[in-house]
């Protein structure tokens, strides 16, 4: 049987401390060679649902034969590009019956190539986001971190909360969004989450001061964590393409760099009509240069083959810079093998997904 | 409501002399760049299932913003790699529960981006190579083409036929396979489904002596169609990567080639394990050179801005060279409108393939 699941039985059976474990050994296998992944990929032509919008056609790939499944994500999405301020923000329209995105993890098996299960992307895409910022700071920060700093209390926010407690002794939690109720209501629901006292600050420098680790989890166009704010032996997660998160200022006061992945641009196809301006092309991955290829990755550090933190006065920074389709290949075999475990979803028939026609 | 169609239900709904024109219509668009195609990409790794086999998944998309959809077409294949004389055949072992394939095509729809079908890909995939031939034939064989040789009666053969009958005015078919018996059946078969009549021939010589069109139809390593045959006029279709089927030593006296695309290879990424020799990675697609690059594309013919035929005695040759997801786009759109308008398939919720979360 084929299993379909919804957001919320995805949500039901994924968790944190089981995830990242789960993440950190398809990263493994990433590096030694073993596993694969095909950068995403963005076709972009017009929409006739709004003038001013984009129709795009996203997926990327990704294999990990020692948990024996291969992934497809992809996503159908109506975007539009408001002005916020001097920048431009891409937006996502929910524009599928019920004002719904279009987002599918398609889970396949390495051992007969059949369908395992389709899921939507969205708790799936959170998780793999905290879990791999988590792996970093794992990684990165210093092992008797005991404070963290979110800035952000949106929907990035609770994912980066709950994956940075499984990988580190936390004490104290900190929070800081410019929404007072939002950030006093995000601090009483990690700490019901986590069993950590968090507390929400009245500004980001007020969070940040004595952090072990900043998470920033927010979707500003504009830097949220600054140059002043840097203190010695401190770790920042970004989870945005380009960290845009972090002032710029700030970057030569940091000692080691860490990115997701080398390859770091989506592969963009677009046709005439559609106007891809510099910010919009932004918008899919950042200019890879130099410096950005001399910094090791991730699975690199996981492996050994790239040094992380060396001293406990060394400032670190990931740059979570672009999805991997791979992470979903990761992610998408825990979630069905634990979903299937406790008999939730809608099976369908694997023929009604399968053939018997050569294609 | 999302529609789950069989590849049965495809094939009842998808007919050539339909198909062929929204095919050409979409290569328009393709050459003006109003469509847009994201080319093959291959993951290849070891299975579980054999030690001489390789897990592959493959996928392609393509967006055509005035038929108003987007499609990815994926295949997750278990392969094996047997040697065939002196050549290594590739073959796909239906390894998914009921000794089934596993290949789809999701449809979305670029004014909502909401999945419109889920379809396996076995019929479209055989009936837009066909129409692709056909379409070639109509820009490089003679107006006047009365007879039709076929180079094999497999799978891929009936389309060829049905597809050919569509574009020229056709008074015999010939067919040539090795099997007495196969020819003979399929020649009453066409016969049969397009009103022309056909016979079996006992070689290819004597099947393509005063042929207009000959259509390679097989899936041999080795060519099947010899220099000896080539006659002024005459206009060969291949449908294997290099085309193989055409003995090299005949290819100078060929005097207008076209190929479907000029971006010809596979996006091949592969893990530690997996051997891919020449002849493997020659299976993903074929080098490109400065010859190749020379060459029309079909999409440039059908536009206008490369010429095809220019005199009726030139030798014309079509090189099928490589599937575009963007195929599968224009196939699924018109399968779906007709599956939709004759109510058939599965229908399920969208809601199941759509989410609130944002992705």
């Amino acid at each position: 049987m084929t299993l379909i699941l919804s957001n919320d039985e995805v949500e039901s059976v994924l968790e944190m401390p089981e995830l990242i474990p789960v993440l950190e050994e398809a990263y493994l296998e990433l590096a030694e060679g073993r596993g694969a992944s095909r950068r995403r990929s963005d076709i972009v032509t017009p929409t006739t649902l709004r003038e001013d919008g984009l129709y795009a056609l996203k997926s990327m790939d990704g294999v990990i034969p020692k948990f024996g499944v291969g992934a497809i994500r992809l996503n159908s999405d109506i975007l539009t590009f408001p002005q916020a301020g001097n920048e431009m923000r891409r937006v996502k329209v929910p524009a599928a019956p019920g004002d719904r995105y279009v987002g599918l993890v398609l889970l396949f098996s390495t051992h007969t190539g059949e369908p395992l299960a389709i899921m939507p992307d969205g708790v799936m895409q959170r998780a793999r986001v905290g879990a791999t910022n988590a792996i970093a700071a794992k990684h990165l920060s210093r092992q008797e971190s005991r404070i963290l700093a979110v800035l952000g209390s949106g929907w990035q926010a609770g994912a980066q909360v709950t994956a940075h407690c499984a990988v580190r002794p936390l004490e104290e939690i900190r929070v800081y969004s410019p929404n007072a109720a939002h950030r006093e209501a995000f601090a009483a629901e990690m700490a019901e989450a986590t069993g950590v006292p968090a507390r929400a600050c009245a500004s980001g420098e007020e969070a940040c001061g004595g952090a072990d680790i900043v998470a920033c989890a927010t979707n500003a166009v504009m830097p949220v964590f600054f140059r002043d704010w840097i203190e010695p032996g401190m770790h920042i997660g970004t989870i945005r393409p380009g960290a845009t998160e972090v002032e710029r200022g700030g970057w030569d006061h940091i000692d080691l760099f860490c990115l997701l992945d080398h390859d770091d641009n989506a592969e963009l196809i677009y046709t005439h009509g559609v106007q891809v301006g510099e910010d919009k092309v932004g918008s899919y991955g950042v200019e890879h240069d130099d410096w950005h290829a001399s910094l090791p990755s991730l699975p690199q550090i996981i492996c050994g083959r790239r040094s992380g933190r060396t001293d406990d006065s060394q400032v670190t920074c990931f740059l979570n810079n672009l999805g991997l389709g791979y992470q979903f290949a990761a992610t998408g075999y825990l979630v069905h093998r634990k979903a299937r475990d406790a008999g939730i979803g809608h099976e369908l028939p694997t023929d009604w997904f399968t053939e018997t026609v050569h294609p």
